[in-house]
């Protein structure tokens, strides 16, 4: 199976537990909708593209961290998107979850995820039960306070916000879970791994800044030029179009140095370079082409 | 130590970590807002009840799984407090989370407590690796959906409720995840606590339900009449006040009946009578003396 079909297989099971018999109709509905189609599933790709360089030793475990990296981020979007926050009417190109659902529909979509992230690396770990509580803690670690996705978001709430803490909470942090719980599920050592998912995490960031500041639709389907609306930082304001895009380029060079010598350290690399031309915003990409 | 300090050392654990040092402000503020002071913290209180009623093998462990499900317990008051339910100003005699610190934290808390609760299960299973999946499993079980908290609130959302899965989900659910989990963390067999949780929880659904019925200010703490208002099943609408009464009656002595033989029954049948009390709406206490 390749990447895809492990990623597109895991979340297919994590939804079918969820909305099993006796699910209220909407939540059920939501719960789909919410998760497919998906994005890019960069994360979850990562995750897998690590397992694999570490010799991949137990595919369902890797798979289960995977998609769990995936419901979650799934979860910050439908939560992100809602009223108080980014208050974004669309999301991958179709009205996002609050728009076709209701606010409560999408508040009870984004815990649910959230729980059957957890519940999905339980169920997938009962044969290697040594690796339950490591994955579980990394993975809350990225999600949770106060490094993870939901201190990122809470920066949003200060006076004043901490540049660096918040793109490493709001973006790096599930690149750091989705690399960890990669090496974790293949007897790897998280920590040679921590270098790549900060490179990564922030040529992340700033590709979305890039594409935040160019009133460029198409590409990642939300409404462009959010963050100068919502008074967010931005890497653009901060450095300009050209250096913003010089950074990008800077990051994504750095991410394929990260990678540590191993056996998949070829397939991971060439990974960087092709999620750098899908991440570079096309306009940018034809004019530099 | 009692009951009532191992729940709130395990409780200011959990804030402690979500709170460290780099947690944004106002979310580490409204961390403890939404935890401290608790309220009755029932639900906690019977797994540990439960967990030394089966010989309290491993209290490290049983104490992890009585505060995970009080996290998630406080989780989901403040997301039900939100304005998209029950728009509800006060919770435990004071302004709720988002009255006080903003919608946007408010669910980034109940998000929060949701990732720590699970957290502090993988921290606190470490040395007992083979509880950590079926702690999560059963825990997951308790909130997520199809059978959870998340499930429950979502019937709210449905043209039709089916009550008997509505309040099972709602409430009784959490229960149920409160005497499975200290069963398992005392190696005793979850299966043979099913009907008390279903008892108990189906009890705590009548209380709240005659509460919500009375236009009782005190005691819950939160303003009453909601039910109706919101257009939600409520057993005093369904039975009348003598009727909920009795069923309430009835329960109690059930849930006293189902705690099956083990070393710790006398104690556990106490603390329901005991609770039974408490429950018990002051007015129609004194009515009934």
């Amino acid at each position: 199976m390749d990447l895809s079909d492990r990623i597109e297989t895991g979340m297919q099971a994590a939804i079918r537990y969820a909305t099993a018999c006796g699910c209220p109709q909407k939540l059920s509905d939501a719960f789909r909708y919410a998760v497919f189609p998906g994005g890019a599933r960069i994360r979850p790709r990562l995750c897998l593209a690590v397992a694999l360089a570490c010799g991949d030793r137990d595919p369902k475990v890797a798979t289960a961290a995977a998609t769990a990296i995936e419901l979650l981020h799934c979860a910050s979007l439908v939560h992100d998107d809602l009223p108080c926050f980014d208050n974004s009417a669309t999301r991958r190109g179709k009205p996002s979850v609050h728009v076709e659902f209701g606010e409560e529909i999408a508040v009870l979509v984004g815990d649910g995820l959230i729980v059957s992230a957890f519940e999905t690396v339980a169920r997938e770990t009962q044969h290697a039960p040594e690796l339950t509580a490591p994955l579980i803690s990394t993975i809350a670690n990225a999600v949770g306070s106060p490094y993870g996705l939901v201190a990122g978001q809470a920066w949003e709430s200060e006076p004043e916000i901490n540049i660096t803490a918040y793109h490493r909470a709001k973006t790096a942090s599930l690149f750091t879970g989705a690399v960890s719980t990669g090496a974790l599920s293949s007897n790897g050592n998280p920590l040679q791994w921590y270098a790549l998912a900060d490179a990564l995490g922030a040529a992340y960031q700033a590709a979305d800044d890039l594409y935040d500041a160019m009133d460029d639709n198409g590409s990642m389907g939300k409404p462009a030029g959010q963050d100068q609306a919502n008074g967010k930082p931005n890497l653009v304001a901060e450095l300009g179009l050209e250096g913003a895009m010089k950074q990008l380029h800077s990051l994504v060079l750095q991410a394929a140095d990260s990678v540590p010598d191993c056996r998949g350290s070829d397939m991971l690399r060439a990974m960087i370079h092709k999620e750098a031309k899908r991440l570079m915003p096309k306009k940018l990409a034809a004019s530099a082409a």
